[in-house]
């Protein structure tokens, strides 16, 4: 259980996967009832016919959020979200949450509500019950720490390791809107701190704001998947950003991919606003995050049953591991992908 | 979903469990296999023969531990116990964990290392397998979210509304000892931040240091029920104080009590400390909390099983309801019982 003497290491070299996987590498399951620990969207325990699925998110004040532009309704909405769709990766059915809390004396009852109302919508909408959790103070900010929780048959669940060469890549709805929505509340927010007279300018940008302000779990992919009879080979949520989470699912699956830029799904908005900012429309994609979109592998086979739904797009294929992971661009030239993603330890 | 307009409301003036009351109120739980919600040391979730157990809890840099004299180890150790001990309190065995926390960058890695060697630590002392969490940064203090899973066979587990008349109240262990430990550490720093040059004085102290800084959860008091085949009526952790404890397990079994404070478990050390501090032992007991002891009731006709046994001890038994909850005090005074609790949201 002793970690190699490193002496002082800064966190911000390690980043958050590095820190996560340096931390658990001396973790040891011995429960036979523990069929999945770290390192998937949810754990997964054994409970005979039904497996249950679990999964928790920690939302912080300052790193996840802020207050100046995210109406707590929206961020009790969105943390619920974040959770659910942890449990939908798994091709699971999320059913309880476990919502904590930490709030600063700052925070009215009123706004406590707001925030608590919002949770509740979400599990209204999404059919969860919640089921516990706790209350207390913090000194500053506030933080919120979900824990979700579902169930599905064990033959069902989608895991991250198991796409194979030749499968098809899938991505449900399109890409790097929330990214954009937040670069809109960030302009709109040095502008209001430069002069607080102004009036944000958020016209003809509610997509991609709604994207980012107030997101949806894709429960509705998970039941078509099921309705189309398709089972998914692995699969995740792109939370990071499409990037990070391709080689998340090559990485454990130990295989190649090749991704095409021109079938990655962009809304017109969400195009258009990245480059009034100058950005890359695909790399907002690739690395913005908080879509929450669901991201799986299929066998070829399923191409039929897939092809003409406008809820997919096809990205991609699974390749043999030699041939690597990369990304072939408009102009026919290939690029390494490379997980930028959304790092929160690297933003201070 | 609404709550009544209440307009602009300190949070101090509900304290935790008025705002966890208020917020709760409007819970609905729809899935049949949610058993219990909040309410109890843990929420149940149907899964057949052995159901899920699930609870979580919230540490906070500067209102649960202070990083000036706790070391991050024993911090990471204790986040664990408190979650177990939940799911000991509902006569079920603990199996995995998931653990998240928001870290500042003034941490090193070797300090995350630290408080996740302790965590690991507990881990392995009681046998769970940690399956999961969330790592991120935080802007300014140290939270710990921990959820801990359990299981039990459905008619074994034990809730907190099961107390009946004439039913004995008991507990294990000894009380008020983490309280007292808690003095001695702020007052020698206190003494540290006057004289930086003096060493605290911690001699003889062991036993309520170790109390209030590394407390064990009573798996073995769990393990002693089921071998002396007793079933509690009703059971609950004692983390807030013997008091407030007693009455939520009197408030959700519709019951009354009558308290001998005679009978309440105090070790002398934990005994002359609160001399020492001016404070009256009792009170330590009552209100003191964070003891992490099982504070059951059990049927009468169970007294012979453990009369002789020196882990636990009878203190009381259930009245009917009509006859309040009180303490008969040494001197043979009857005192109604108060929750003055340890309240987190009114400390600052």
């Amino acid at each position: 259980m002793d970690f190699e003497n490193t002496s002082h290491t800064e966190l911000s070299k390690l980043g958050e996967f590095g820190l996560i996987k340096h931390l658990t590498q001396h973790i040891e399951l011995n429960h036979p009832s523990t069929i999945k620990g770290v390192g998937d969207d949810a754990a997964v325990i054994d409970n005979g016919n039904l497996q249950t699925v679990i999964s928790t998110d920690m939302l912080v004040e300052g790193v996840h959020f802020d207050l100046t532009y995210v109406p707590l309704k929206h961020l009790g909405f969105k943390s619920v979200i974040v959770n659910l769709s942890d449990i939908y990766a798994m091709n699971a059915e999320p059913k309880q949450i476990l919502v904590s809390f930490a709030i600063s004396s700052r925070f009215t009852l009123e706004a406590v509500e707001e925030l608590y109302s919002g949770m509740l919508l979400a599990c209204k909408k999404y059919n969860v019950d919640l089921v516990g959790g706790d209350t207390t103070t913090s000194q500053s900010g506030l933080v919120i720490s979900i824990t979700a929780i579902g169930a599905a048959p064990k033959e069902t669940l989608v895991y991250r390791d198991g796409a194979k060469e030749s499968n098809l890549l899938c991505v449900s709805g399109d890409l790097g809107g929330a990214y954009m929505g937040l670069q809109i509340l960030e302009r709109e927010k040095t502008v209001f701190k430069e002069n607080p007279k102004l009036q944000p300018d958020l016209e003809g940008k509610d997509y991609i704001l709604e994207r980012q302000l107030k997101p949806e779990a894709r429960k509705d992919i998970v039941e078509l998947l099921k309705h189309l009879n398709i089972q998914p080979t692995s699969m995740i949520d792109v939370s990071d950003g499409l990037s990070s989470e391709i080689l998340h699912l090559c990485s454990q699956s130990n295989v190649g991919i090749e991704l095409y830029e021109e079938k990655i799904p962009i809304d017109p908005l969400t195009y258009n606003t990245a480059r009034e900012f100058n950005l890359d429309p695909t790399l907002c994609a690739l690395s913005g995050g908080e879509d929450y979109e669901l991201l799986f592998t299929i066998d070829i086979g399923d191409y039929d049953k897939i092809k003409h739904l406008p809820d997919f797009t096809i990205i991609g294929h699974i390749t043999n591991i030699e041939k690597g992971r990369n990304m072939v661009a408009k102009d026919g030239t290939v690029h390494p992908l490379k997980a930028q993603g959304w790092n929160a330890l690297l933003k201070k």
